[in-house]
């Protein structure tokens, strides 16, 4: 079975681009064309009608970015927002993805105590056994997890990465405006964040890759830039998911320390500056909702030129 | 509208009891007779069923245990690993046990960047705006929350608990094995957990209600009797959400600490104790798979009858 690391190193020298578009789904910024068909669910059941529309957008989003980029990676948030109608356009969503070729991080968040971590790794990265059959709830190739409960909080969602040809990104150090009240917070030499990224490149020595990155991998926020070179030393083989570029404020100079000598070592996610391209500075000086296609496709191919510009190959 | 912490001690007062009823369906351990009327749709699709066994399985327990407790907790990682089918289970528990007049705690320990944490609010205890109108995507009463990321991660929470009339419980001393690794680390001279705990007591003092306690309640396993009395201190006016009881180990005697001298402030979560007494010591001796609601029943009397002995009154 393939290493996740590996499958992931090969998306992205396939697409020349170490960008993971964000499917967050905002449902007052997408298209009126593609809310149109489904009006008449709106009176039946607003819910239903909010996941077709977003399902819709998604996969009309993929088909824009595809060729550009060999990662998504879709927040269940915006998608538990519209009840388990959403939560089954999520699934959906990622089975498309996956249909265009597409590596699948399902940003999630989960941990909890053993018993129930094995049950959220087989939801999203694994499998369910009922009586003598399997079944695959959620697709996604890798999923987000919070740290706080412990090692014994991740082994599951580890165990079954390894047993599936999956990954895992441990949240480390966050990109929203408060995470060093308790990440950065000093625990004799070191910050929490540090010794939870010790642990990270511990965890990842047992799921290394050919192409020497772990499946195992790190969430590290490009907003705090001083923070990434430390976090670059302690986990050199960990693959970083980089959240917090365009529309949180992070520039690539800012993000250019995630990434190794070699090029690699860095997904940068992109969401809203992608998705909502027709709305947002440049672009929309240039499009308008309804030729948001043209201007998300400009946007994804203007970050990835961005990228190309700060790394030495991918 | 009424503060989340009042109703939460009409229902204990009013069944004189503090237990919650975990909901966490392990398909195995349910019994045939609940399954068999589903079997049809398991060659169609096993996660529907498996999902329709579960909902039907909850929907029973319930039944049983809706006389003696005012709280049942639905843990959703054992509903998501049903995939879509296994959260439209969950949802459907919900309105269920609010049908039979229970307050319902979704264990969801979500916790995110803060546009993110504003969808999950919403999606769990607060309602979602679709163009003109709203709609309730899952009815819990609160949720447990994760706060690593820091307070901005955990303020859409709040503010949604503060509009809605609902709760939310933080993650402060989980109960697994391994919750020290992370949680107890010194941090100069306190413990994380007990920073996190001084925290959870600041932004509870926000929402207080009429009977002196916040709807910001805190998380504290019942397996780490020694560090109960401390948080107690550190939170008197926050309710304890104490997992642990029963399958987990702890005993009556170490959950005693949780509860203040006024016999409120905690409620003590058993999930396979209740609800697969059946097939555990003492009343496997008893009963069997095909009365196992009779050892349900036992169980959550015996339990009631054991908090009582411990708590001065609820």
């Amino acid at each position: 079975m393939e290493n996740f690391a590996d499958r992931l190193i090969a998306a992205i020298r396939n697409k020349n681009s170490p960008v993971a578009v964000g499917l967050d789904p905002y449902f007052q910024l997408i298209p009126n064309a593609i809310k149109q068909p489904f009006t008449s669910l709106l009176k039946q059941n607003s819910l239903e009608y909010a996941a077709s529309v977003i399902l819709e957008f998604n996969r009309q989003v993929i088909d824009v970015v595809a060729p550009h980029v060999g990662i998504v990676k879709p927040q269940i948030a915006f998608y538990e927002m519209y009840g388990w109608w959403g939560v089954k356009s999520y699934a959906e969503t990622i089975l498309y993805a996956k249909e265009k070729g597409l590596i699948v991080i399902g940003d999630v968040k989960r941990g909890d105590v053993p018993s129930t971590a094995e049950a959220y790794a087989a939801a999203h990265i694994g499998e369910t056994r009922i009586g003598d059959v399997t079944a695959i709830p959620f697709a996604a190739d890798a999923v987000t997890v919070n740290p706080y409960m412990g090692s014994d909080s991740l082994l599951p969602f580890i165990q079954t990465a390894k047993g599936h040809g999956k990954g895992i990104f441990v949240l480390v150090k966050t990109s929203n405006p408060l995470s060093g009240e308790f990440q950065d917070i000093l625990c004799g030499q070191k910050k929490l964040h540090e010794i939870i990224a010790e642990k990270t490149n511990e965890w990842g020595s047992t799921l290394m890759g050919s192409e020497g990155y772990s499946a195992i991998g790190a969430v590290v926020g490009a907003t705090y830039p001083q923070e990434i070179a430390t976090l670059r030393k302690i986990m050199p083989k960990t693959y970083f998911l980089v959240p917090g570029y365009g529309a949180q404020g992070a520039t690539a100079k800012d993000i250019k320390p995630c990434f190794n000598p070699d090029g690699l070592g860095a997904i940068i996610n992109a969401s809203r500056s992608i998705l909502y391209a027709y709305n947002t500075t440049p672009w929309k000086e240039k499009y308008t909702m309804s030729t948001w296609k043209n201007a998300t496709e400009e946007a994804v191919i203007g970050m990835n030129e961005e990228l190309r510009g700060v790394s030495f190959k991918f």
